[in-house]
C-alpha cells in the first residue's frame, strides 16, 4: 500500500481501571477511520495515574507529560482506584490528571451531552424531557479553586485545623475560555448560557462581566447568564433550553456530569480539552470504573467518540470524524450493546466484541 | 376564651416579591393550627432584601437584624428583583439574607426533598424513579466560600483584574454540623452521605476527615462519602438511594436545588436554618419570583411548611406542626392546586384561596 499522506504523533495514557481496554479499542477504530482517508499515526503509550505511581512513584512523570507535550494530540483513559485512594493529595492518581492539563494549558474543557436516540430509555428522565438533549458544557479547567493558591491546611491560633483553597479567576482566563464557547456556539444553535454564582462571589461577578465584556466580539450569538444552583435545577427541570453552558472549573465539574447523566448515555460521551494551539487532551467523561476493570466489560464507545474529538478538535481531520461518529450510530443500530446500556432485545456484547463491530462497520461504509 | 398558654414571639421578614403573599397565608395557618394546640405568637414584622433597600439603604437594617435576634423564630419569605439585579454586592438583596443567616448563626440549613404523592407526575424524572424520594440535605450555611476571607478583587502587576474568594473551614464548623446530620438521620433512616471533592480539595480533604471523626460518636449511623460530581449525577441517576446529604455551603446550595427539582414539588419545598440554640431560621427554598408577584399566583404551601418546620424545629411544638402538614396534604388530596403544580382535573386556586382551603382543612380536623 502507499504510505499515508498525513502523520500525527499521539501520545496514548490508557491509565488504570477499564482504561487500558477502552483506549485499545479506541486505538483500533482510529486507525482503521484515519487510514481510509489518507491519515497515518505514531504512537507513544506512556504511564499515567495509578499506573504511573506502581512504576514510577509519581502520577504524572516527566516523561508523560513531555511526551503529551511533544504530541499532536493526547488520547486518554482514565485513572483512579481504591489501590491509590487514601494516598496523600500530591500521591493521587488524580493529581496526575490534574498536572497533565495543566501542563499542556489545555484551558478549555468541551463536554457534549448528546441523547443518543436509541438510548433514551436509559434517561431516567421522562422521554419527552430527554428526548433531542443536545447540548454542550464548556468548562475553564486550567484555572479556579482547582489551581488557586494560597491552598492547604493551618492551625488556628487556638489549636483548630483549618483547611482551606482559594477561588480565583484573572480576566485573560475567562476570556479566552468564554471565546471558545462563543466560537463554539456559532457551529452550534448561536446561543450560550453563562453559570455562576455572581449574586455571592467576586470571583463570579468577574467571570459575568468580563463573559459580557467579549459576547460584544460576538453579536450574532445570544448569551444569558445564570446561577448554578438555578442551573442545576434546569438541567433537570428542561434540559432542552440549553445549547452552549459556559462556566468555571469546579461549576463545571458538578454540571457536566449532571448534564451526562440526563442523556442517560453516561458510558457514551467523549471530551475535548483545549488551548489556543497545541495538543489538545481527549478523554471519556467516565472514570475508571475499578469494578469492572479487566473482565471485557467496559462500554469503549466513549472513549472511541474521544478520539473521533481529536481528529476533529486535534487535528482538523473532520471527514475522519465521521466516520467514527456514523459507526458508533451504525453498530448501535445494528443492536449491540455493552452491559451498562443494555436494554432487552439487544446483543449483549464486550468491550472487545463492541470495537469488533465498529471496525465492520466503517469498513462496510468504506 | 382562654389566654394561651405558652406564646412565643416570632419575626416575620416577608421580604420581596411573592414574599408577603406567601408570608401572609402562612402567619394565618401557622396562627390557627397553634392556637388549637394553646400557643400564641406575638409578631414583629421587619424588612429584608429589596424591600429594606427602598426604606432604609441597606438590605439588613440593624434593626431587622436585632428583632430576629430577639425572637423565638424568624419566618422569612423571600427576596430579590430585577429592580436590584445591577446593586453592588453589599447593596444587593441576596447580601441582607446572607448577612442574616451569619448574624443569627444559624450554621445547618436543613432542607428536605419530597415527593408529594399527589404531584408525583410534575417530576421531570420518570415516575418509578421519583416516586417515594424523602431525602434531606444538610447544608453548612455560615463558613465556607459564602463568607471566606480574603475575598474580592485586584490588579495584576500587568493591569489584570482578578477576582477571588476563600473556601475555608474550621473544624469546629465542619463538626457541629455533622452532628446535626448525624442526629437529623436518626430520627430518619440512619444514613449520612458526606459529599465533598477530597480528590482535589485541601477544604475537603479536612470535611472528610472531621465527618469521619464525628461519625465515631454515631456508631448506629451508617456514613459514605461521595465526590460532588457523582452526587449530582446519582440524584439524577437514583435519588431513593439517599437519606441524609450533608455537605458545605456551595455545594449545598447547588445540590439542595437540583434535589428539589427531582422531587417536582419545587412550590413545596421548607428550610430550616438551626443553630444549638438561639432563634432558627425558616423560609420556602423558592425564591421571590418577580414575574408574578402581586397577582395572587404564587404557591404558599412552601412557606406553610417552613412554618411546619418552625414549630416542629424552632420551638418544640411538634403536635401544631403536624396539623399543618396534614392540612397540607388534606388539601392537595381535596385537589387544590396553585398554577406551578396544576394538572388537569385538579382545582386551580390562587395564593389566598390555598390559604383559605389550609384553613378549613385544620378547622374541619379539630
Ligand atoms: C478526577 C477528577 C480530578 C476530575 C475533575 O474533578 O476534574 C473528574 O471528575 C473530571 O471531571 O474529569
Ligand atoms: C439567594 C442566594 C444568596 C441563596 C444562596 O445561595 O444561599 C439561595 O440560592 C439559597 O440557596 O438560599
Amino acid at each position: 500500500g502507499t504510505s499515508p499522506s498525513r502523520r500525527f504523533n499521539i501520545a496514548l495514557l490508557p491509565g488504570d481501571g477499564v482504561g487500558p481496554e477502552v483506549i485499545a479499542v479506541a486505538k483500533d477504530v482510529l486507525n482503521l477511520a484515519a487510514s481510509l482517508e489518507g491519515i497515518g499515526f505514531d504512537y507513544k503509550e506512556m504511564p499515567v495515574g495509578g499506573a504511573a505511581l506502581d512504576l514510577t512513584g509519581v502520577p504524572l512523570p516527566d516523561e508523560t507529560l513531555m511526551a503529551a507535550k511533544q504530541s499532536d494530540a493526547v488520547l486518554f483513559g482514565a485513572i483512579g482506584g481504591y489501590k491509590w485512594d487514601d494516598n496523600p493529595k500530591h500521591l493521587k492518581p488524580e493529581t496526575g490528571l490534574l498536572q497533565l492539563r495543566k501542563g499542556l494549558e489545555v484551558f478549555a474543557n468541551l463536554r457534549p451531552a448528546t441523547v443518543f436516540p436509541q438510548l433514551v430509555n436509559a434517561s431516567t428522565l421522562k422521554r419527552e424531557v430527554a428526548e433531542g438533549v443536545d447540548l454542550m458544557v464548556v468548562r475553564e479547567l486550567t484555572g479556579g479553586i482547582y489551581f488557586g493558591q494560597p491552598r492547604g491546611f493551618k492551625t488556628s491560633e487556638d489549636g483548630e485545623e483549618i483547611g482551606f483553597n482559594t477561588e480565583v479567576y484573572a480576566a485573560h482566563e475567562i476570556d479566552r475560555v468564554a471565546r471558545v464557547a462563543f466560537e463554539n456556539a456559532r457551529k452550534r444553535q448561536g446561543r450560550v448560557c453563562s453559570v455562576d454564582k455572581a449574586n455571592v462571589l467576586e470571583a463570579s461577578m468577574l467571570w459575568r462581566k468580563r463573559v459580557t465584556a467579549i459576547a460584544a466580539e460576538y453579536p450574532d450569538i445570544e448569551l444569558s447568564h445564570m446561577y448554578v444552583d438555578n442551573a442545576a435545577m434546569q438541567l433537570i427541570r428542561n434540559p432542552k433550553q440549553f445549547d452552549t453552558i459556559l462556566t468555571n472549573n469546579i461549576f463545571g465539574d458538578i454540571l457536566s456530569d449532571a448534564a451526562s447523566m440526563i442523556t442517560g448515555s453516561i458510558g457514551m460521551l467523549p471530551s475535548a480539552s483545549l488551548r489556543e494551539s497545541g495538543p489538545g487532551l481527549f478523554e471519556p467523561i467516565h472514570g475508571s470504573a475499578p469494578d469492572i476493570a479487566g473482565q471485557d466489560k467496559a462500554n469503549p464507545l466513549a472513549t472511541v467518540l474521544s478520539a473521533a474529538m481529536l481528529l476533529k478538535y486535534g487535528i482538523g481531520e473532520e471527514s475522519a470524524a465521521k466516520r467514527i461518529e456514523a459507526a458508533v450510530l451504525d453498530t448501535l443500530e445494528r443492536g449491540f450493546r455493552t452491559g451498562d446500556i443494555y436494554s432487552a432485545g439487544c446483543k449483549l456484547v464486550g468491550c472487545k466484541a463492541m470495537g469488533e463491530e465498529l471496525l465492520k462497520s466503517i469498513e462496510s461504509h468504506k
